[in-house]
This record gives C-alpha cells, sequence and structure tokens, in this order.
C-alpha cells in the first residue's frame, strides 16, 4: 500500500523541506491544490526535479480544458494529474488522451459524486488510472456531514474498482489509518495528519507503519 | 454591461502585454485556469500592481479549502475569485466569509450545475454576489452538445438570479455578443473571441460596441 503525503498549506520552500525529511517514508507526494494556486507547477517542477525518485502528483482538479491544464502540469514534472469526477467526460477523456502521450497518468477526485459505483465504472472505461474517494477539508469538524460515511464510501469504491487503483484522502492520520488502510486501497493520502504533528518524520512512521 | 476578458492560454508576459493593449476596453480582467497554473497567484498580484484601476478575478474554480484558497487569491490582490456551483455550501460558505472580510466578491461558476434556479437561489442566500453561466470550453466543437442550449440557460439564470448579478461565457465572439447581450447579463466574458484574433484591438472594440 502507498503513501501519498499532501502537501497542502505550506509555501514551496517549507514543502521541499517536508519532503527531504520525509522522502524515505513516502511513494506520492502531492502537490496540493493551496500549493499550486499559491506557486503554479513552478512547485511541481521544484520538488520533481530535486526528488526524482518520487512519484509527483499535482492536485490540480480538472474541470475544463482538460488537454491544456493537464500538459501544463505533466510538461511541469507531474506524474500524475487530477480531475473532477464532476467534469464532463470530454474533459476527463481529453487530460487521459494528454496523459497517453506523454506516459503519464490521470486520478479522478470523486468530491460531491453522488453515484460512486457508476462514475467509477466511466472513468474507468474512459482510461483512468486512479480514482480517490475524498471527503472534503471544508466538511471536516464543520459539524456538516458528508454525503455519506467515509469508510463506507471506500469499501464501495474498493469493490467497484476494476482497473483503477483507488485513494483515499481527507482527515487521515496515524490513530485512523489502520480502519481506513483494513478496506484495501492501494494509495492512503495523508496530509496535516502529518503535516501539522509536530515530530513530522514520527508522524509519518507510525503511518507507514500500519500499512501493509 | 461589463467586459471580462479571459486571459487562459497565455503566460504571464503575455497576459500583461494583451492588458496593457485592452485596458480602456474592458472591465474585468481574469487571470484564467490554466494561467493560475502555469504562474500561480503571482499573475494575479502582477496585474492587480499594474493596472490597478481593473477588477481582477481569480478563476480558481474552488471545490474546497474556501477559506484559504480564496484567502491566498485575494491576499495576492484579486478582487473577485470563483468557486464551483458544485462545491458543496460549507465550501462557498467559507469562501463568501473570506470575501467578507476582505472586501472582496465571490462568482459563483455553474458548470456542471443541472438545477440553475435552485443553485442561484441556494448560492445568493449564502451570500455570493456573482453567478456565472458557463460553457465548457472542452465542449465547444467537441460535437458533444451541452446539457442545455447556453442562450436557454443564461436567459434562466438571469430570471433566476435577484441578488447576485450575472456572467456568461463561453466561446463568445464579436460576431455572437450581440445574441448573448440582448439576454441581459450584468458581465459578458470573451477569451479566445478577442486572443485569437489578428487584431486583438479591433476585435476587442466590435465586442465592446456591442454591448449596451
Amino acid at each position: 500500500m502507498k503513501l501519498q503525503l499532501a502537501l497542502d498549506q505550506v509555501d514551496l520552500g517549507e514543502a521541499l523541506r517536508v519532503t527531504a525529511e520525509l522522502e524515505s517514508l513516502i511513494d506520492i507526494v502531492e502537490i496540493g491544490t493551496p500549493l499550486i494556486i499559491r506557486e503554479g507547477v513552478r512547485a511541481v517542477a521544484a520538488v520533481k526535479e530535486r526528488f526524482p525518485a518520487l512519484t509527483v502528483l499535482a492536485d490540480v482538479k480538472i474541470m475544463d480544458g482538460g488537454e491544456i491544464e493537464s500538459r501544463i502540469s505533466f510538461e511541469a514534472g507531474a506524474d500524475i494529474v487530477t480531475v473532477l469526477g464532476l467534469a464532463h467526460d470530454v474533459t476527463l477523456a481529453a487530460a487521459v488522451r494528454e496523459a497517453g502521450r506523454q506516459g503519464r497518468s490521470v486520478m479522478v477526485d470523486l468530491l460531491g459524486v453522488a453515484d460512486l459505483r457508476g462514475r467509477i465504472a466511466q472513468v474507468e472505461s474512459i482510461g483512468a488510472g486512479y480514482v480517490c474517494v475524498h471527503t472534503a477539508s471544508d466538511l471536516q469538524g464543520s459539524g456538516r456531514l458528508p454525503a455519506r460515511d467515509p469508510l463506507r464510501a471506500l469499501e464501495e469504491a474498493v469493490a467497484a474498482a476494476r482497473a483503477a487503483q483507488v485513494a483515499v484522502a481527507g482527515g487521515i492520520t496515524a490513530e485512523t489509518v489502520a480502519e481506513v488502510a483494513r478496506r484495501g486501497p492501494q494509495i492512503v493520502i495523508v496530509g496535516g495528519g502529518i503535516l501539522k504533528d509536530p515530530n513530522r518524520r514520527e508522524a509519518a512512521r507510525r503511518v507507514r507503519e500500519r500499512l501493509p
């Protein structure tokens, strides 16, 4: 099971420091949407250049402009780009085609998708390599429940996925990761659960040791 | 009626050159999503610094992280940020709160929203100052029809909106803008229809003269 570190609320210098510190414990480093907004894909390029052995994911959450937005991200060095599951099939197909041309991949972020099972089958048929079951950060601790129980959603996605690998994101910590891992995703995404810990390396190590 | 120039498939240097050329003809300059992905909000900051009299919109299409993503954009100088209509109400409310704190505004991009009328009422009650009826660029010329006729959608939005101003985007040119303007939006957004013209200033002038 792979561990993806999400770098969201950090600047580029901090992103590079954290990645250096945790490099040996993670498989995929995610340039989170806030970091993309802050720095653009230069953050992708800087991380990929310094850590070429890590898989770099650009969380651009494409909703339109599938070809141009994925191309900018891939050309900066992203191995994987995200497309929203709520985007039109034409947009996803354009990003998947661009990924194919560049030998890279697309992860579909299922944020807000009501019919997980149906949408996973569709995005697999379009050629998405990954799907991500994602509890919005804005819902965590908001007192507003997500539309479905996150662990149930993960089970449903794992059961539905055929070709695509399943990732899971949203408030996962060393305390909760075992429950998540037991559902059998291929990728567990942790951000604040590691970054907000005073001892980040120790937090990452505790997450890592709970993954099979 | 205001004219918003969308800067999508340009780099920052070109964005500044085009804005300088068209400054007297436009009201709002949009730092498009591809330009945000390419450059981050430094593109917002650079345009706002050089053209303080123009309203600057950051088309960040927020889907989660409503507070942090809007704050990064506002702090860079954006007057308006976009939030997807498909985002959760909690996300939109967080962006609207941040806009209120900074004296700025939120535009809700209705891309992919099925129930325009219902969603416009909801986002107005949450405090969105603008809604945007948007035909995805990936659908233009794709042979795939948008879910609804764009002019009909615009009519529906104009009829539904009470407090919010209505913007319209998607493939508008000097040839089609009169038909669009007749439906009575407050803002018409043009990108390629001006930028792809060999004589951009003349194209912008022709768009402008068809707006009341």
